[in-house]
């Protein structure tokens, strides 16, 4: 747009700003507040999180999580020895963006972390370890290096080791959503987890886990996926397929030298709750990713290999395990010096559900 | 769920509180929040907004806003003479509740109000008055009593009042959540609206509004409805026609003396913005609905009639004008003395596009 | 693609040839059929249907409807006096296309047609006349000149002539189809209708023919529209105004010269029954639309003015009344002389759902 | 509905009769038929197909093949070396059903059958046998006993065995709906097909058969599925998993005993092609299904087992590779002696997107 030039008005009298200032206390008094004085914060040219884009190193966070698992009990009230990664631009609240909630939960052997529910959608994605069972509504789930699992809204979930290990894992929710809209329910369950089996794979698998076949059992769309866990197997070969598809001079990979697959719902083929996107990507080494930024947040996670992350132009070092948030409109790159292996989520279904959707990639507008 | 007894650990010794003190302050030097420590406020058992019931008086908002119409210039840069009603509860922002913004804009005799596009979803109600055209994307919209008119997301739009008289009227937009969840864009336009002219009828009203026919050269769905404005002699037909018929002994009410309308984008029926849905009430004299919670909240004017609401346990006295928010779960109830019209605005589309919505009725869940 | 250069094969012997004629005779015995000698029949270039280009004049039709009134009874049994355009390629079955079915139906003075419903979709179109009302499970549909109605599937209907004066008027079906793909049911109801009552408008039209508007008692969307009658002053207003755009260089028209409506379900915006699409077209004097091929089968019914039709090839004059067939992929192209409205419906829904539908327009592929 | 009295016209009079007489013959001089002389045939109370029931030996299906594969060449022409099964009730026409084409093709050793493409669409499915590839858009897919194939409407497509020994299969397409409906379309492709390549697995499976897991490079929706080739082991896999969860008293199966799933396209949940449905049915010893009438028809091809379907009434017992079709509203009720796997299509996908969908089961209406 060409600039434009604005007559300025006169400047006001004393008498008018008197009258203002008592304007002003009026509306304050009414519960009233005038737009003019805050159009730019309200209504800003571009998005202006106050999240900030941020590194978390696997390195402080499993520590922390061990020395917790060693001090704080698990159990009823507390309900989850669970760490949130609290964004330093959302003032002292455990968000990760103002969408989403990341968290590191730990669980000792033999422990026991009780059944409940809650409308937030919830998963775990593992990324190290094993030897701990989610339960969800009655189905023991195994959690294994490389696993994506589901407890989507309402469900109801509780988690028990059963080795002499700990384990620890990434939590990710909508909790800050259901926070600031006002929107979660919660109920207790069982104290105990209501299945102690250690199935190799849940009736949700081995129901839902065929390629292209679903049972006449649930011809019933479902909001959420019927699917427990993403096992790493398929996950793993799917990238692989993609890689060597792409080395055949066929279109299978996102870009040249980018694997990804989404996680979906089978019932619908669309995201796997209502309000989380989770992907997986893989970066041949030497790939460098156009810089991308999104309406909406989105959370990474190194699962394997070696790289760094181009984030609101700062390059930053990532390791094994370390989690990294891009704030909405904050244009992120990934370099991979060797094969970079990266899970993600994000709230891409809450902005795609409401139309604010928008994305630019460096070197064309997508 | 019945009560458990919990075996309570041991009290941690003098050591183990040192520890635990250190643990928590490498947690905060960490961006780290522990989950155990705030489940309650985080995963409350049913939503606890922290937006309150609330009652504005339109006898303390027009005489507010028409002291403003003589105070402060509408242009550029502050863009509207919009004044924001204020949750009491939620803490100096603008915000009726977490989702919405309803603000009381003010357009004095021959003024006009830049256009701009945004993101965000914009509508207006005309609780009294008439004479301003706003121009969606160009197209000159008259405003009058009873209306309801669209500037959806991302169309240009601007205010001309064609009278010597002034005029105001409720602004409803999805400020609240643009601006937490991250997802607003700003674009200025003209300085002046693009076309002064004052046809009775818009261009999209003449292209869509012919009940049940939809032209050939608009047979794409559209995001938001193509209607640009709602006119308050069909409204007024449509609710007359329901309740004829329920004296008739015909369905067609929503419940005993309660007739409403759902206005709707007739490419698909449904709501006519993604984020806002819009309504219309009428209640017979004599009539109280049943308490209502809902996940969500909704706003409501008086737009005729006589009559109270009982929000949240309390009876408040409601006049042509009057404003009320029903924060998300808190329960609401109309009571008509006389025949009593009332607009409604909710973030109800949020709810149900991302499966949050429940609903609870008095007598009935729904 | 290339011309290809088969080598043939040697000419079979006089032996080969007998086991052939064996083979033949044992897939006879065995209920079996080569394909091979009949590809070009089971699989042609393009659609090769059997049904032909026809022009039915309503000179013809009207009279031979009168004389049916004098000597066949209305009643249980035939259930209806109506009179089927037989395609004169479809070998004697009262089908206007292999989906549709067009009849004139007649009811004289004082006449009941009795209630009966079907899982075949039928409507009415009323070129002219008035003084009968359609009863569709129970509500009294008026019918008068331009009026298009609806009775779905499974709707109880039946019709009473409240006048002293006879009434003809187009009924269309997807007999053909349900006959073919054997999915018709059907169920007597009462002898008479079951309400004699003749109100200017039905409680479908009154709770629904408000736009934009959608009663709180009718959230559920339904497989056919609610609206039993689409009034022809809705539908004239709405091309005036296209036509009138037009002339102000605004976007409505279709085409240069060529408004048009679709008849809509307002709970979805599609079409008003699963496999007939019905809508209006309005052409200036002098326009001459392009030839369209469209996979499928369309109906038109002069309703006003003076053009032809160039069907196949051939130009066709069409006087008031008069209604043609154009096939699948048989081109057509109106001629208006003077302003010419026609009503037309087609089977395009059957095509789209389930994504057969191809278009070829002269001067552009759609 | 009880009986009504219809109190009879009286006769017609000698006059009466030559004017009925001179009218009817004026109808068919002007191509018009009257509905009341043919109400039942055109509006049945029931779906009254004139396909009737029947069922294919594999014993003589399989040798005529092979009597075709040394008597008829397979090229350029008649295309495709396949012998359709004919409906008894349908006069001479190679449909199987209204709907539904069903053929045995029959390929020699080192043969190929040249790409073509067409808008019907087509899959295979191999109840003995291996060797072939089937090249589909370029892509080589493997043809083993247990696959299921897609070549869906407009894809280019054509076979090659690749060993010396000869292979038969199922062919099945919408033929008769297409021809019935005048929606083909036809296009030769190259003579030879376009890659020899051998390979285990396709493009499509590599790209798109990890379960739960789409591609980045597919977020786009598809109108068929994606998926070349239906793998057996996963059918086995996921039909063996319903049988063991039933023995641990899960819910997951269709009914006690009866093991099922249906083939779907990932990008949606849905079904395969727009007009074709096709499942995979799993019965234990013992097992006997309630009889099933449905809207539409089904064809079945026994894979494995021992069994009989009563069929229509009338039982007839099955062997390995036979094939039997109940055409719609006709009962069938599967008895399994042993193990009992059949491949089932059926035209299900036409008859819900068009609303005719009707179910009954004995002992329930579902």
């Amino acid at each position: 747009m060409s600039a434009m030039e604005i007559e300025s008005p006169p400047p006001p009298t004393a008498e008018e700003e008197a009258q203002l200032k008592q304007l002003y206390a009026d509306f304050e008094r009414h519960h009233m507040m005038p737009l003019w004085t805050q159009t730019n914060d309200l209504m800003p040219f571009t998005p202006k999180p106050k999240a900030v884009p941020h590194v978390w190193k696997w390195s402080d966070l499993y520590p922390l999580a061990k020395r917790s698992g060693d001090l704080v009990p698990v159990g009823r009230g507390g309900e989850r020895r669970a760490i949130g990664l609290a964004n330093p631009g959302l003032g002292g609240h455990a968000y990760i963006s103002p969408t989403l909630w990341a968290a590191i939960q730990y669980l000792g052997p033999r422990e026991t972390a009780p059944e409940h529910r809650h409308a937030q959608n919830a998963f775990r994605f593992v990324v190290e370890g094993e030897g701990v069972w989610t339960v969800v509504n009655g189905d023991p789930v195994r959690m294994s290096r490389g696993d994506f699992l589901l407890t989507p809204g309402w469900h109801f979930h509780g988690h028990q080791n059963a080795t002499d290990a700990p384990m620890a894992w990434l939590d990710g929710l909508d909790i800050p959503f259901s926070q600031q809209m006002d929107v979660g329910f919660f109920e207790h369950g069982s104290e105990r987890v209501t299945d102690y089996a250690t199935p190799r794979f849940s009736r949700g698998e081995r129901l839902w886990c065929h390629p292209g076949l679903r049972p006449l059992s649930g011809l019933q769309n479902t909001v959420s996926s019927p699917i427990g866990a993403y096992r790493w197997e398929f996950t793993d070969q799917a990238l692989t397929e993609q890689l060597l598809l792409e080395e055949e001079g066929q279109p299978a990979t996102v870009e040249q030298g980018h694997a990804a697959v989404r996680y979906v719902n089978p019932t619908t083929g669309g995201d796997v709750m209502p309000t989380i996107r989770a992907e997986f990507h893989r970066l041949r080494a030497g790939t460098v990713t156009p810089a991308r930024r999104e309406v909406g947040s989105s959370v990474f996670q190194v699962f394997e290999g070696k790289g760094s992350v181009i984030l609101g132009g700062t390059e930053r070092k990532l390791d094994k395990g370390d989690i990294f948030v891009a704030p909405s409109w904050c244009p992120w790159s990934l370099v991979a010096e060797a094969q970079f292996d990266l899970f993600r989520f994000s709230d891409a279904p809450i902005m795609e559900r409401l139309h604010f959707d928008r994305t630019h990639v460096d070197g064309g507008e997508r």
